[in-house]
């Protein structure tokens, strides 16, 4: 009898008829002799809703009062699916993140999960009732409720599959898995049966905003076997492990891109020992996160060019700090460019194999798209390039490495 | 300096707005140097949408599932309350009933406070805070989510004052205070400044529903002070406490009525032990509460007429009952009666005033309103009449107790 942790997402529980819905597949589930602990969101919308509710008080609400009120919409959840799933002769028992023992640190709105006393839900598995769990809440060491931040129910899931030794962690979505690369953008972008955690951690912080990143991490961590499927649809999703011998032997696995980078360039800063950290530290100062970093020696050899991309929301903030500290270091020049995006190839299959890199660069200029920076690691390959090009580069890239095919190993 | 527990009900803080202006009256009193505890109920409306989705999912919700999703109610008032005082620069902290170990028994939608760890209240009071507690709601021994049913967080509010020996509980309703009578009926009704907890206790169960019963039970055995204001309005409300010296000297304090209730008699019924026993035993197993009792023996001295008034919307179900009583027994008849009130004079004065029942029965009988039952109590005169003379009835008391004038000690 294997036991698996569910999480249905705020699309999934938007109404009472799609809770119905949720609750029958639940009981599917457990009929197939699995035991089963859910955990939910907060309907579609409800967040929104209290958000603007606290906004109309208050400018800034404060975060320990903001995580008490958004904690009442996975509440409302947890306790509708239970009475959905009790009215169908399913027994059932709610529990908010505070009842379960979700401790996390107190970082209110961003909060950690530290430690899940699982010895409650176990009981309830063992008397054969289904468990309800409010997802993205919990509870720090001095009682106070606590949030994990938008998307936290994955993470709440992927935690208490851990805490239970869960066979596994399945997260319902309205996407019916992992797919090569966006397939709004590519129609024959293909869904993978499997994929490593790693290359899905590359994937989704990338852009591919299927899961959320600590979830994966979470995950990888504790070798919690993670299944991303679709609420509305049946289908075996797609699997997210450690890489082993059943894999696909694919080079690449996927296409991920993000369209909100900006770049930031200052140029003939003299070269000396601690140039990053005199450019980036105030950067980082102003809580604005730096992506890739590349620093070049100038023609001359006496300066240096320093370029590094950042949210394209932090752009203007960004070039403004730019500039006062290219001043004082009696740099050159600063430009910069808003209008960029990253293609990144993303693959375990890499680390084997040369010439990725060589074929992404091919590809890219047979399409004549100008790669602006470039940044790679052990399982990836990510170009910049203008944002026209966005479409037409991952269409070619999705051709050049066959992802249409699943890999014949 | 003074501890006050102000309660604020589901109209006071229906809205944002009315939320906004609970939160300016909270700092007044504040600012007049009280530290204040302030209990909080669902926004209006709030608790009949969650009741609605949930009969939307299932015909009868299990009351430990609605007991979770009731609870959101009352934890959404608490945070957006202390948002809306924080943002006016007054430091504040909100609980929900388990964050502060309301404890209560397991009686899901209907749980009774056991116990209140006053203790995280009192050192946030000491630091200067307001402390917001979430009305309604508990928790019981093993962490489940109570609620205390509609209109709990009279209770909550009171229990809290009684853990604090708070100087004073405050309820503020939509009404200024305790009126004479229902000022619907009788335009000169007249606030009362003071009545006593035995007082306000027939004034409540009679139908005068201002307070929660239990709230006011509550209250007397634990001396709580409770005073009823007006949430929208200034004024000093109505101060509900135990008889003193200083009290006015009013022989009656006010009158209630009671527009549900409905008759039963069984006539003929051989007198012997147990009569009434016999009668009433099938109707308490059906649930129906019985109110007024009246038994006579009948002129032939061998056979006892038998009568007893219940909610108007158990009249048929008992009328059925009592048939089949009455047949078993050998009773002659059985008769009912749905259109009929009960008016009360209610007031601790009678204890040491005679006379009081003469000029009731007197008052009436110059309107030509019979009298169809009679019941008495220490501080209480029950008269039971058909419906249509309700209005009139009430007035004539109302003036020939001269309760529009406030009483000269």
């Amino acid at each position: 009898m294997a036991l698996i942790v569910q999480k249905y997402g705020g699309t999934s529980v938007g109404t009472p008829e799609r809770i119905q819905a949720v609750a029958e597949k639940i009981i599917q589930y457990r009929d197939q002799g699995n035991r089963v602990v859910v955990v939910v969101s907060a309907m579609s919308g409800e967040t929104d809703r209290l958000l603007s509710l606290a906004t109309t008080l208050c400018e800034r609400p404060m975060p320990r009062e903001l995580d008490v009120l958004l904690a009442t919409g996975e509440q409302t959840t947890i306790a509708l699916l239970s009475m959905a799933l009790q009215e169908r002769g399913c027994a059932a028992r709610s529990y908010t993140g505070a009842q379960v023992h979700i401790l996390t640190d107190g970082a209110h709105n961003k909060a950690r999960i530290l430690d899940i006393d699982a010895h409650r839900v176990s009981s309830d598995l063992a008397a054969g009732r289904v468990v309800v769990v409010a997802g993205f809440q919990g509870v720090d060491e001095n009682g106070n409720i606590t949030t994990l931040g938008r998307g936290g129910s994955d993470t709440t899931a992927v935690a208490l599959a851990a805490a239970l030794k869960a066979d596994e962690c399945q997260i319902f979505t309205d996407v019916d898995g992992v797919y090569t690369t966006d397939p709004r953008v590519e129609p024959d972008a293909r869904r993978l049966e499997r994929i490593t955690f790693e290359e899905m951690l590359e994937m989704a912080s990338l852009g591919s905003k299927v899961l959320q990143i600590r979830a994966v991490e979470f995950a990888g961590k504790y070798n919690v076997p993670l299944r991303v499927l679709s609420s509305f649809e049946q289908g075996e999703g797609t699997l997210i492990t450690y890489e082993d011998e059943g894999m696909e032997k694919a080079l690449i696995s996927g296409i991920a891109f993000n369209r909100d980078e900006a770049k930031l360039t200052v140029l003939g800063v003299p070269d000396q020992p601690g140039v990053a950290h005199r450019i980036l530290g105030p950067i980082a100062n102003a809580n604005i996160e730096v992506d890739m970093i590349i620093q070049n020696i100038a023609p001359d050899g006496k300066t240096t060019d320093f370029t590094f991309t950042v949210h394209r929301n932090d752009y203007q903030r960004g070039m403004e700090i730019l500039q006062q500290t290219a001043e004082q270091m009696g740099a050159s020049q600063v430009s910069g460019d808003a209008r960029i995006v990253k293609i990144s190839l993303v693959g375990v299959g890499m680390r084997s194999h040369a010439g990725i890199a060589s074929t992404m660069f091919e590809t890219l200029a047979k399409e004549s798209i100008n790669i602006r920076m470039i940044s790679t690691s052990e399982i990836k390959v990510s170009v910049v390039v203008d944002e026209k090009y966005l479409e037409l580069g991952v269409r070619a890239l999705h051709q050049a490495f066959q992802l249409d095919q699943a890999a014949t190993a």
